[in-house]
């Protein structure tokens, strides 16, 4: 990367992915251009269709050449539930779980805002503002488990959630200093300790060493079941969660829900010692049941081009997109728009 | 048991504890008195209070005789937040869980119902009224794990979910019978089958064969992340609901808030096959904040006490505690009324 280029990978993916990929590609371009900035991208087909068609996830020659961008943008994957042509999960597993895994993504950045009249299902949302960052690359979504005896009366499945004190301090460590340069300068570690004791204590006690290192950081804990209570009875407590993989998968949609819906949430999938390109997606999914009638919201895939931008330091244009969007989503209406005129409006408004 | 009379087992346990089940006890014993019915208790002196006196979670010949019990009435148990005197989940897991997994509790039941004005904190919480099946006996819950090199930077941690054919099978049945028994006849099984394939897959088989065996049940499934969406945008789409312990853990406690919340959630921890005594007790925890000042609700564990009664047969008298709940929830203003204020107006009202 150089100050004046971006080479930038994109993988627009299934179902609404293209859709939104666009405008988000779009808004990034005019936001980067008014900086003199050239916005390079190299297209990948990747996901559920390209799968049917070639029986391809994620070949490693593809992925190598992903090594050697900048940052990528994913739009989303998955086939339609119920298309029986496509083993469940393969898609999840073998291209966007390995990416996260492979570019070794241990910060999964999700931050959680609710915009003045956009509708949350709460009746005293309050003010909402905090960050999940969730742990990217082990706990329960290692993909070690079994089964014994498979399809048979006697059949065990496990599986197995692996935690390591190298991954969870970098995580913990990383909302910290996140939490640090925020105005509330607080942490929360989500977990099940009572139950799941060995990964829980691992967690905990991490906590409180890295807390040391921050003494203008305070930070309490929650039980994975009491936060999902506090999320719809008090979210402005929080501030910065620190989570694992699973826990955070949870929280996050749930977050996304009671401020305003995923079609606004964005997420990084960030390697924060860029030892490899990080990679940016809105937190929903494919939506195959409206594809392609230019009906999904495209603010999720434009938040996180601002998150993308951020991360390579284009914090200016990053500023000015996601200002453009808070000015067009606080004058919503709940009326529809296309795609494209969401797209065009922020876009607009830079 | 015989028809007139009811061999209890009482665990009042820690903080709020006590204070509930004396309100639960009171409305119990007037429901049965007037069918005849005789209360006979047996109370036991267990938690984390008794753990700090004596050392003991749950001896042997305290479990051995509880299995000679009709059914069990529990409180909460739990120290202080920030007690350090006991050691992080030993009362959970060395007693709780200890109980649930011994007399093989592998229904934990646990319904959701919004009661006319109770608050919700959601703006349209619409019709509410479901239930979760949340398998009891298995998962991540067993305790399976452990941790290499810890307290050094090379530390593993891991937890291991098991998963058998046989429990999955079991707690399966048992919601597609009770959806079968009730109005809208619809399981939704939640798993997360996409990250975890071999739980996943099994859960979701296991669902597949039982359905044909209630082909007037209809089901579908989501994933735990979506699920918490529409808990929160939808909740009236759910009627039975299947899913793990763990999730199954994170649900009810959602479900609850958005009931008007913990205060009012009643669970059964259910052993179908009458092999041994099956426990009932409220969703919320020991509360020490509020201990031994009257505030607490009685009213999730008087609810409990109706399910008691239910799985014992005594459906006129359960129906009638049900009835008094629901009479006096309906009358709340949001004035603050006693613990025992509450359990007394409930039981003038049967
Ligand atoms: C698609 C799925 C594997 C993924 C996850 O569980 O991480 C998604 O739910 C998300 O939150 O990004
Ligand atoms: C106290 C704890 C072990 C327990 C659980 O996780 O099952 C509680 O949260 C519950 O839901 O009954």
């Amino acid at each position: 990367m150089s100050a004046s280029s971006i080479d930038l990978a994109v993988i627009p993916g299934d179902g609404i992915g293209p859709e939104v990929i666009a405008e988000a590609v779009k808004v990034l371009e005019k936001a980067v251009a008014a900086e003199g900035v050239e916005l390079k991208q190299t297209h990948y087909k990747l996901g559920a269709e390209h799968w049917l068609e070639t029986g391809e996830t994620l070949p490693d020659e593809v992925l190598a050449d992903l090594r050697t961008r900048d940052a990528i943008l994913f739009g989303a994957v998955g086939a339609a539930p119920g298309d029986t042509r496509i083993p469940s999960g393969i898609i999840e597993r073998e291209m966007l779980l390995k990416l996260r895994f492979s570019l070794d993504h241990y910060v999964n950045l999700r931050p959680s805002r609710l915009y003045g009249t956009v509708g949350s299902p709460l009746a005293n949302p309050g003010t909402i503002d905090f960050i999940v960052v969730r742990e990217g690359t082990e706990g329960p979504y290692v993909g070690n488990g079994g089964s014994l005896r498979a399809g048979t009366p006697h059949e065990v499945a496990t599986e197995v959630s692996l935690n390591t004190a190298h991954g969870v301090e970098r995580v913990v460590r990383d909302a910290f200093r996140r939490a640090s340069a925020r105005e509330r300068k607080h942490v929360t570690l989500v977990h099940k300790h009572n139950v799941l004791v060995y990964a829980g204590h691992l967690w905990k006690r991490t906590v409180e060493a890295v807390a040391a290192e921050f003494p203008e950081v305070t930070h309490d804990y929650l039980h994975v079941d009491a936060a999902t209570i506090f999320m719809v009875t008090d979210p402005s407590r929080f501030d910065v969660i620190v989570t694992d993989n699973l826990f955070g998968d949870i929280l996050t949609d749930l977050a996304a829900a009671i401020t305003g819906g995923i079609g606004l949430a964005a997420s990084g999938n960030i390697n924060m010692d860029r030892t490899a390109p990080s990679m940016f997606e809105p937190v929903h999914g494919s939506a195959p049941d409206i594809a392609g009638q230019g009906k999904a919201d495209p603010t999720a895939a434009i938040l996180s081009a601002a998150l993308l931008l951020d991360h390579l330091g284009f914090t200016a244009a990053s500023r000015r997109i996601e200002a453009a969007v808070v000015a067009d989503v606080e004058k919503r209406d709940g009326g529809a728009r296309s795609t494209s005129a969401i797209g065009d409006a922020i876009a607009a408004g830079l």
